[in-house]
């Protein structure tokens, strides 16, 4: 018999499941859009959901292995503990979905899903020690050390909230100098505001008047048209990136580090090359001819629901 | 029968020898000094220390489980991959003692081996997830993650190389503002010196001139004198200090970090105590109220010791 497993994405807006087979194949998927009223509802909609690519797939409950569902937020032992934009808190997910659809259930931090995913399937394919680091409005990480997902007493993978520079940008943690205030999305956007104020005659101001704003782009945009400001935007950007990186890899010395979140896609010569180069000539690692690949993730907004699907084979 | 280990420590002038037993008495110990020739003659030499700690608690090879060695460099495989201060490179030292003693032979780093014999009797007894920071010329770690020592893809653990302050001071590794760099005992006596510049009454010149120079006590026999100038000193070396441990448990949440080192020592008010309040502040962990408990480490110089007899329960 197939071995069929159910992944569940819970983002803030929409939850999405898919039906995924043991190679990575989405077979079928289906989302509705996320109206909290109560833990009670939110279960039972998470197991309509289940059963509709069921449905969909034309599968029994007999097949599937288990129910994975990605969380915003910490879980243990099939409680969520706290979700960062629904408020939940000491849920008993797994109990209460169960009620609705008797299925072995497991619970996983969305970032934590998106690195199983990646390992799984994607950029971390076949090594024991990986991390996915998501470069959002945020800084996410999801660590497989040991062929494991690695959470610790719970609360580990914050690794946006490293230092760069104690004492020095205000982090949303209630820290100052995190990694995350200079590496994140949000952090390039500061620093691309800055410029342009800065320079007022840089191409930032079009591109950011045809854009209808300041984002994650804009500096990229730039410095591909030769822009002297944006360029060193991107070059103090991508050595931001690479400090709090080398950081990681000192410490733990993966096989491969993936990054992910919108601004990985920026044009290789501006991001992932001076990254790479930077990483290659700091890091610990370089002594014994070791230094980590430095790869884009994947498997882009899939990774969190086929994570999920395959938390059984991390935790 | 009795399961008897045997731990050598390899330290930069001395090879120390103890026989160990499950409960992690050391029954008997030897040493002797290291006059290091060539890879066979150092593979003799600690094989004759095993056999005499075993001759000296009259036990045979029998009842030997297994010899570990603490190497001060890095270790895969049996292995001496390469070593910080005595000429060793791609040396095959389980062979090679093999030759002398055919018994088990385990390799393990220095720092690793400490952190392994903390975690086995030490301040990290029964933890899954645990960190030794040792505070020294340099910073030291082990770590213990998921019950198994953690070395990644073999450089792992090099934790005195994060950041602290992006383009700071200048570090041993090449890079600019590691942690190292300010929490190191080296990082507080170049504190030190320069409070001395700029404050020529201050009790450090007297306390200095006592002991024929700084060293890492100085600041704190100062500063327990109530000297302005030592307790700014030993002020900003606890937010140094505590500014990596964040770091650190922000990361990897354990569940208990133990600090080891000269330095560890220094009075608890001082540096125990305000590093356990900035961390319990300002790390992730405080968020769900599972800050890690920060402990001094227990056992002293034979942690290495203990660890390597012990290395076969953690890798």
């Amino acid at each position: 018999m197939r071995r069929l497993y159910i992944g569940i994405d819970v983002g803030g807006t929409n939850l999405k499941a898919g039906l995924v087979d043991e190679q990575g194949t989405i077979l079928t998927a289906a989302r509705m859009p996320l109206h909290f009223v109560d833990a009670e509802k939110f279960a039972a909609d998470l197991a309509a959901l289940a059963e509709r690519v069921m449905r969909q797939g034309g599968v029994t409950a007999a097949e599937i292995a288990s129910v994975g569902i990605g969380i915003p937020g910490a879980v243990k032992a099939g409680q969520i503990l706290y979700t960062a934009n629904i408020p939940m808190k000491q849920v008993p997910l797994e109990t209460l979905f169960r009620r609705h659809l008797d299925l072995p259930v497991l619970l996983g931090n969305d970032a934590d899903c998106a690195a199983v995913g990646e390992w799984s399937f994607g950029a971390g394919r076949g090594t024991q020690h990986f991390l996915v680091i998501t470069l959002g409005t945020g800084i996410g990480g999801g660590m497989i050390l040991g062929g494991r997902l690695y959470t610790g007493m719970g609360a580990g993978g914050e690794v946006g909230h490293i230092l760069l520079k104690k004492d020095g940008e205000r982090c949303n943690c209630g820290r100052r100098g995190c990694w995350e205030a200079y590496a994140s999305a949000s952090g390039l956007i500061r620093k691309v505001r800055r410029a342009m104020e800065q320079y007022p005659k840089s191409l930032l101001h079009r591109i950011t008047a045809e854009n209808g704003g300041v984002d994650g782009r804009t500096a990229f945009l730039a410095a591909q048209a030769q822009d002297t400001a944006a360029m060193a935007v991107c070059r103090e950007y991508a050595e931001n990136v690479a400090a709090g990186l080398t950081d990681l890899i000192n410490i733990l010395h993966p096989q491969v580090v993936a990054l992910g979140g919108g601004i990985a896609d920026a044009p290789e010569q501006l991001l992932l090359a001076p990254v790479r180069e930077i990483v290659g000539g700091e890091c610990y690692a370089r002594h014994v001819d070791a230094v980590p690949q430095i790869l884009r993730a994947e498997l882009g907004n899939d990774a969190g629901l086929l994570g999920a699907a395959m938390l059984g084979r991390a935790i």
